[in-house]
């Protein structure tokens, strides 16, 4: 990164040193930091691209920013990780003029505060193609509290930390109507969990310190998808039911067949979906409860020795097998 | 990034694990991993683009992977840090099929080998513009080592690790001729240095553990600018010297003005440049004989208090002023 590169993208985010383990910055071309054997560090990248996960038309830059940051975070929080520093890469487009750079990096600079995260480093090059924003997230977690994907056992409940449909409910209204257009409140609640998602650090930090053996996502794909991946890395058969997976009072005026698809397939939604022995579900719903966080109970984990992921539901005797199917509305590859 | 694209990744790259402290990498969303507090941890993230930094026509794309990494891992040369890992982001226009894709990764695992660094995660998206390839690396550096641009003082000795203009040289017969030209074997040395440049990792760590009190900078954008880096971030002026300046044999039949704009402007050179004592300077020429590694004294340190570096050369009185105007012959921006 070229000096004047970094002088301008200090200019335009707060001067942030939340972590003390911060030895250098921005202002030198790699970030450097002390480390506790205490914790294992963590890093996860991620890349957003326009016309491909969004469009001038559904994000604006800030949202861009903001979004992109928060799907890295989630990815920490699904490891029941601390965020301590993110690192972006921006290849800029002729179409993107300074003020909505300036704009990117506020909506990152906005939720970086909110998790004391520094931005400590990144590039920025130009491209005659859209923009692409990569984000790298570096964090920490306790040794050996790490959550995966392999740890569910049969027996185990299926829990999930938030609504899902909501995001893919709101990115349809986005691409019929555009972001200009005036939404309703329920409809603008919809948009807003598409634009700005909430990672689900605090939730993943719970998770973590319990103790208990925890198989752990975060749902970017729809549930569908990660209790798929979850099955997979455990080698068991997840069963959820369909009543109890929670439904969004925000998507009751859409098709029942749509709200269902939504809640499944939907991704995006960047709550967490796990497994726990039914003891320590009670225990986390209690913590959870405390903490004024929801924490729902859709299914439980049937045999191991195969994998795969079963939606039950009272209207039918044989329960549907679902597969992966995570998709995004932008994607063409 | 979903499970069939680390799955491809896996599949294209070997299983490598060359570090001991790698809890996860591919296949999980985040990659986990032990630490010594002995160590500080360093990261850094650089993007290439097509059409900006490489063309199909200057770089196959095993090369360009090559260099992307080469790129990164010159850092954190800069640091006198140990690589450890590397993710890759890659945004993939049409443009590119499987095998091409499959020749990036390779290129990547290559060098990665050889400064056995592990290839963790990435995520891999789909892009109607041109190539985006971000690599971040991870590496580590013993606490209180490592190595900064801001450490310069008067009298220190101003080093070189090797050659500067090659890269630059290869890289203008690249765009007359293209690689599909048939080099002789002096242009091909120098289209090698521009396509295959070595991040100067070993002379970082000579650098770094030797305990002297060093600047340090590693050449991108060439030794005008990185040296300008140098004089500003420590608040001095550097002088150096035409003569001094390590002309390669095989820029010879070039113009000796076209000559020295390389030596001086060329960058991607990938070589180490900085200051140390003139005691100091002794010791690691030493060193780095020893090592069979050239070490070039070009200049030195003059007063503190302000920052300019100055070309002195015997057919003018006056010594030249140099600016950075670090140039990249792609980029437009």
């Amino acid at each position: 990164m070229l000096r004047d590169e970094f002088e301008w993208i200090k200019s335009i985010t707060p001067d942030s040193s939340f972590q003390k383990e911060l030895i250098t910055g921005i202002g030198d071309d790699a970030a450097l930091w002390s480390v506790s054997e205490d914790m294992d560090q963590v890093v996860c990248v991620d890349t957003m691209v326009e016309g491909v996960h969004f469009t001038k038309e559904t994000m604006s830059p800030y949202l861009a920013g903001y979004k992109a940051l928060a799907v890295n975070l989630s990815d920490l929080g699904a490891m029941g990780a601390i965020p301590q520093f993110y690192l972006v890469s921006i290849a800029i487009s002729k179409d993107w003029n300074e003020e909505e750079l300036d704009e990117v990096y506020k909506g990152m600079a906005d939720l970086a505060y909110k998790y004391k995260t520094d931005l400590v480093g990144g590039d920025t090059v130009s491209t005659k193609g859209p923009l692409v924003l990569t984000v790298t997230v570096i964090g920490k977690v306790e040794k050996g509290k790490r959550l995966l994907r392999k740890n569910a056992k049969p027996g185990d409940r299926v829990f999930l930390t938030g609504m899902t449909g909501e995001s893919a409910a709101g990115l349809q209204l986005l691409l019929e109507k555009t972001r200009y257009h005036h939404f309703d409140s329920k409809e603008g609640q919809l948009v807003k969990q598409h634009q700005m998602p909430s990672p689900h650090i605090e939730q993943g930090r719970i998770l973590a310190l319990s103790g208990y053996r925890i198989s752990l996502n975060d749902v970017s794909d729809g549930i569908a998808s990660e209790l798929n991946e979850i099955a997979e890395a455990s080698g068991v058969v997840i069963h959820i039911e369909k009543d109890k997976i929670p439904a969004s009072s925000l998507l009751a005026k859409l098709p029942k067949a749509d709200q269902l698809k939504h809640q499944l397939y939907g991704g995006e939604d960047y709550v967490l979906t796990g497994t726990v022995s039914k003891e320590n579900f009670e225990e986390l719903a209690l913590t959870f409860k405390q903490s004024s966080l929801p924490f729902y109970e859709i299914g439980k984990v049937g045999e191991a020795g195969h994998s795969a992921v079963y939606l039950h539901s009272k209207e039918k005797e044989t329960p549907e097998l679902l597969t992966k199917q995570g998709f995004n509305h932008f994607r063409e590859r």
